[in-house]
């Protein structure tokens, strides 16, 4: 017998057809003895619909009526599951945040899981109910409903498997696993097997979006193996292999790079001939901080004639405005000469836990770019990840190239 | 300073328009220097919509589970009622069911409140705050979200208005107050200052649908002054006077006849030839009683040639086919010779407390009713009503000629 988390988002959970197709797969491991803990999202849309009719009431909405009015939705989709499964003859019942509870801190609209009372899930499981639990919300001190953020029903399956203990969380999703890469650009992309906590963490906040990273890190650190697969059941319900979330030393045969990915939603900005003085970085990232403008790669020119240095940094597109104006505003006291903004730019990234015992990786990166006449614009890089800042249209060829170049490309 | 419980039904809270005239309304009641806990029915539809899905998914639904997902709608209108009091500027804050608590039995689907704890509620209105009530909702001693059946807000409304010892109960509705009769029918109709709770609730189950019946008996026996008015108001969110519901020794000069009511929803079912013997009432009732259809009046004629007589009685139109089937099952058991069914009746009530104290009453309503040829098929009385059954065709006939016989007429 095994005890699984099984979570199943937005477009697994769209129409009552898609529910009745959850509980075939939910039934059938059932009937193989395992007890089954299901996480819902909201049907598909219904969380933009009801963001919409806050923001249309309130534009500066109160986070407290925005987490109640926004978690109706599970409250919904976890009833219809519920309904579904005992219509297949599966005993269950659905389970609100506040319910079991799923205790959070006060803070609205992105609470984090402080702990979960497992005693009522464990008792219904021991009596072979399938506990259907309505994901992306908790309870704060002040008993009121919270929620996790975007993808925050990710962060509850996982933190109700370290809570359980449970053998296994399966995230059901629209995508059947990890690719190397994107298999819409790079055709000759693999699923992986396996891949590291590390690399999903790198490979999710840059990009892949499959996991929400909160949930990767939450998996890690309660060392909760993660099983990404897709919900799209073949015949009978039966579920193709997906990919598997698990510690280092699960895996065997490590390659070097597991993957290389892209993101589009980036933006640099030069800013000419920055005073070289002491406390200047602080002076100029300060505010832009202060403004809720996160600033991802940054590179510093010497120029050595006049004091004074340019300074490249990159945030996210959406945010360039916001950024340009913030130094606008103050710009005299920061002494610099002008800012020249590009928005036509893309990150390229190589991750790879296999980095940390390999030489070359780099070089070969770099290689593999001058090779196909792709300026490298900015670089950074973490333990087990390169990234590249490229002008936006070599995007696709830069990802075929290194998917190439590190041997990725399935035989 | 009072404290007044305001209720607004789905039509009421159907768009976020609606919702800010309410906000306007509740803004100036609070601004007056007043205490105002709002109770909210769900926006208008959606109750339909989630009930049709929970069919869908299951068509012998899971009462609990049908619940959690009915009452997510009451969620979604009191957050965003609450959104649009605070920008309105007025402080507000949304409260389910579970929150408060308001404790129910544990009857899915039609829970009877066992009591409200206000602690919280007295708390936030102390702070100028207004208190926004998820209504129709409750919670169960096994920790799940009740609902209190259709109407249920009135309830709601009505229960906390007594546990705070409210001044006042508002029920805002598409009406702008309780008519001496339909207007639609009797353009002659007026609309009545004020009705003892008695009257209410007689012309409430009689078919005026103003009000639950429910919330009637209970505003009786806590004695809360109820008032029905338009949720349309006028120019500046100016409220027309609406109709008060109170205790009888409020009302000074007290009419005999306070209202004529109608209802199509009937059915006359006639045994032929039922045996005359001890206990055969209860073998017939019984089983229609078992199957849960309810039985309104009855009346049994005397055949004495062959000791059987004739029995018949009205069921609720939608409950006739049933009625007939459980009838037919215990035909041969009963020994009656033939049931007659009749779906074309219509049943005519004549209320008001005045009848106690005034004779005659039913006098003139058999003398104008026979004044324009209208059979009596069934006849029924209590301490403050009469009703006749007769032919539908008949309905809007009889309406306005009683109306106008005991001077009910606006002049």
């Amino acid at each position: 017998m095994a005890q699984i988390v099984a979570k199943f988002g937005g477009t697994s959970v769209s129409d009552l057809q898609r529910m009745r197709d959850i509980a075939t797969t939910v039934k059938s491991e059932v009937e193989a003895g395992n007890q089954i803990v299901v996480v819902v999202s909201a049907m598909a849309g219904i969380t933009n619909d009801l963001v919409a009719l806050a923001r249309e009431a309130n534009p500066l909405h109160d986070a407290r009526e925005y987490d109640s009015i926004v978690a109706s939705g599970e409250q919904v989709s976890s009833g219809l599951l519920s309904l579904c499964l005992q219509e297949a003859g599966v005993s269950a019942r659905s389970w609100q945040g506040w319910q079991i509870p799923i205790n959070t801190d006060g803070v609205h609209g992105k609470a984090r899981i402080l702990g979960i009372d497992t005693e009522k899930i464990i008792k219904r499981l021991s009596e072979n109910q399938v506990c259907v639990i309505a994901g992306f919300q908790g309870l704060s001190p002040e008993n009121r409903i919270t929620t996790l953020g975007r993808g925050g029903s990710d962060t509850t399956a996982v933190a109700l498997a370290a809570a359980l203990k449970a053998d296994r969380c399966d995230i059901y999703t629209d995508v059947d696993g990890v690719y190397t890469s994107d298999p819409r650009i790079v055709t000759s992309a693999r699923k992986l097997e396996k891949i590291t906590y590390e690399e999903m963490l790198e490979m999710a906040s840059l990009g892949a979006k499959v996991l929400q990273t909160r949930s990767v890190e939450l998996a890690m650190s309660h060392k909760v193996p993660l099983q990404v697969l897709s919900s799209f059941t073949g015949m009978m319900g039966s579920v193709l292999p997906g990919t598997l979330v698990v510690a280092e030393e699960e895996i065997v045969e490590q390659e070097i790079v597991s993957g290389v990915t892209y993101s589009r939603d980036e933006a640099k900005i030069t800013l000419l001939q920055v005073p070289d003085r002491p406390g200047v970085a602080a002076a100029i990232f300060g505010p832009l901080s202060d403004a809720n403008v996160n600033v991802d790669m940054i590179v510093q020119n010497i120029s050595e004639n006049n004091n004074a240095t340019d300074l490249t940094f990159t945030v996210a597109r959406g945010e360039l405005d916001k950024a340009l104006e913030v130094l606008e505003s103050c710009k005299s006291e920061l002494g610099f000469l002008a800012s020249v903004p590009d928005s036509s730019v893309a990150k390229i990234s190589v991750v790879g836990v296999g980095m940390r015992s390999h030489a070359g990786v780099a070089k070969r990166m770099f290689a593999a770019l001058a090779e196909h006449n792709i300026n490298i614009l900015v670089i950074s890089t973490s333990e087990i990840k390169i990234s590249v800042l490229i002008a936006e249209e070599f995007t696709e060829l830069a990802l075929r190239a290194l998917h190439s170049a590190y041997g990725l490309d399935k035989t």
